[in-house]
């Protein structure tokens, strides 16, 4: 269900409309029963659009409530069974939900016309704003909460109180709460990497979601935190990001968590409360990450790493094993190495 | 050939006054002809200065058309030989082309006393132009693209219709397409890392080129592309770049790549066309990824990639070799560790 | 001691008053003795207050000349013994201490209320100011220096003549030399990523110290380098570093290095001179790096490397034994896969 501090909902579209709009043919129910909204397939009720990618796409669903569907036609079957109420099919599933969808909603982008802070902003007392700030349309900042010069506050932005935005911050689609503190240059609540590949090319995927920040969270300096595709990106209280960053779409991490610089965790990752990551350890997509894990410096995770456990290398294993194999494989090359073994 | 849009020409020089600027002396040649533009030796025509490195630098070359060619002393007779009409050696040659250079060819940049949109920069109909943004002279905006807060585009660029560039974006030096998508921070066009290692330290060395961004392109926040040193950093239609990620001067991109979050392509490396780098993958310099090659997230790769193919690893190996070699790894880590092997 | 260019000290207080806002308790020393400065325990002189974390933060000093010593209680005998004239136990020694500087020491951040251009900011003459552009209180700007659009630096900085910083730039806490490449988006000065793990989650160290950039230093575009804990962050002359390398706080690099793209100094690590860092280079903290040494592509130093050395890999070790162990895996590899090893 879109957050409409960010996202303008239009008057509700026939299904019919929503099918033509993206190229598709209804093969199940009433092409006149009406959509005003979008969803993951997840999350999906029975007023919204939403579309399944592939078969695997459907394997996690025990049902499908979405109004109406778009699927690839080898799937409209299975669709049907788990419950939705309308199923379009088209060969390009998500390119067709995206044009359906841009009928139904829009972001609510900075106004370019505006002059800096807007009208309908809520500023409360002891708001402290820098030279050269943009705050977009029903934009609310909280008490006490400080604005670097430069920085640019999307519509519909809520700031808690005795926040620090740093200087050339650009924040948009986002809730952030009390004491947050964001460094200068990083970037939160843009749209994500999300390609679809469409029959004549690469397109970026539209991104219907926010990001939450929670109670004294930090962001390093030029990090970047995307908006989810749908839902919420979410960052967990006393989170702490260093410089450089990169928090990807629908990525959710829990409370009392370090990352250290040029941390990269790929889109819908799940890390629990109190994970340390390394300079530079990557977490590759849908990953989850147990409470209090430890992800050394430059690991690559591409796997799930249980609570409490600490991995490190490329890919990532645990950390004892990952020591053995370096030990095992430095015996090795000695012994074949045999006479020039010790040659420098 | 400079790109006068970008860089001013003065007036020709003398090989004489060339040599005397960069304290080489012409062992070849007439002092006396006319020297016009800068070039890299590969592209230099018969009124353009260049310079040869060593004889590494060479041995891709079947002939050199340059006017005038500044090389270090011993491979004098052979840039002779190939047909450069006025040789001038030093123990410095690219320190010495880049004194001569100074005297022939200036960037054309931001002008400080700008006073926000430059007199003489032409913006179509339909553009919005956000607060703080600068425009320098003779810039051209096409239709309807907007311009975000306090981005910054420089001399002479090009922006294509329906472009969004974001808030904070700075762009220099660039000729970007119809329906590019720079997100918020995004620097493109600056000089790119070059070290001339001179007699009294490193100096970074001055960049003659331009980036070119296809339509349709998309670059992430905070991402950074370099112009060329000499000629053109390309980024195909339709390639989507994730945030964080760098592109070094004179990279080629094809069309339809997708680049995740803080990749890294080093100087002079050739992707082709739908090439798909995960999230953290690094090229080295000078490398080629053929068409539709795969590399995984935080790979290395030190060589050559073929068409097709799917690289993983560091250093990036095949995929197949490279998961074979880690289940060899891990089988003889085991054996090694004996009775201890199924200790935690 | 703290440079009082960026940091406002208030009047001297008690030791007493120091231990009670840190909920510590007095067990050694006069109780009215005054306090007037913060340091690291290494620096601290008779009239600062510092900490000491723990058993194995005591173990590199022979002495303690600290005024007043924050410690656990099982360290207080030996913090006594070392020679700190007032001992105050708690179990959380560096929150406290951060609790007892606060009444001692506030950073000198940049006016909000600013109209860009501080009256008491001294510019010397051919200083150019792009539109956009803050300059906190008493910042000098040496001769010809050109500050692009937007730019912000703080207040107190020192910056040398012939410097150019790049549009975007956030510079704070530093002091500048003659004829530094600042390129746009790069963020010099902030508080790095430091972590107090206190009874109610995690809390961010503050800093108190500042950056020095040499004569001629390049950063590159959107890089991030951190001000130190305690004391400088410097980088030497000549170095040049590229786009999206981040510096922690208190690194120390010498003259003449080279620092490629997305390379990461984790805090505290020092790096000699001549040093060369391949792209995405990673050193974690606390390493020393010998003059001269290379450092390979996306290498992951976890190790002191001597001068004069070259390593590669992850983790990173000397490129010999490197190279030998990728041989000695890929035979491995070949041998075990037996008749399938030809397979592609």
């Amino acid at each position: 269900m879109s957050d409409i501090r960010f996202y303008h909902l239009e008057a509700p579209i026939s299904a019919n409309t929503a099918a033509s709009a993206g190229n598709a043919v209804i093969v199940v129910g009433d092409p006149d029963c009406l959509i005003d909204d979008v969803s993951a397939i997840y999350d999906a009720r029975s007023t919204h659009i939403s579309f399944v990618r592939d078969a695997n796409h459907l394997e996690a669903l025990d049902s499908i409530e979405a109004g109406m569907c778009f699927c690839p036609p080898e799937a409209a079957s299975a669709v049907k069974a788990l419950g939705a109420r309308v199923v379009a099919v088209t060969k390009q599933p998500e390119y067709a939900f995206g044009k359906a969808a841009e009928l139904l909603i829009t972001p609510r982008e900075l106004d370019p016309q505006l002059l800096l802070i807007a009208s309908d902003a809520k500023l409360a007392k002891g708001v402290k704003i820098s030279p050269n700030v943009c705050i977009g349309a029903k934009a609310v900042i909280g008490e006490n909460t400080c604005i670097g010069p430069g920085a640019i506050i999307g519509p519909g932005c809520v700031i808690g109180q005795n926040c620090v935005i740093g200087a050339g911050v650009v924040l948009s689609f986002a809730l952030v709460g009390d004491g947050v503190d964001i460094r200068p240059g990083a970037v939160i609540g843009e749209a994500g990497l999300g390609i679809i590949n469409a029959a004549d090319g690469n397109y970026s995927r539209t991104h219907y979601g926010i990001v939450q920040l929670g109670d004294n969270v930090r962001i390093g300096a030029n990090s970047t935190v995307d908006r989810a595709v749908f839902g919420t990106t979410l960052i967990g209280a006393r989170t702490k990001i260093d410089n450089l960053v990169q928090i990807a779409h629908n990525v959710s991490i829990g409370t009392d968590c370090v990352l250290a610089s040029l941390v990269g965790i790929a889109g819908s990752a799940k890390l629990g409360d109190g994970v340390l990551l390394g300079g530079r350890a990557g977490i590759i997509d849908h990953r989850t990450i147990g409470d209090q894990a430890r992800i050394g410096a430059a690991a690559v995770v591409t796997k799930d790493v249980a609570a409490g456990e600490t991995w490190g290398g490329h890919p990532a294993r645990p950390l004892r094993r990952y020591l053995r194999e370096q030990i095992a494989l430095e015996t090795l090359a000695k012994r074949k190495g045999g006479a020039n073994d010790n040659a420098k």
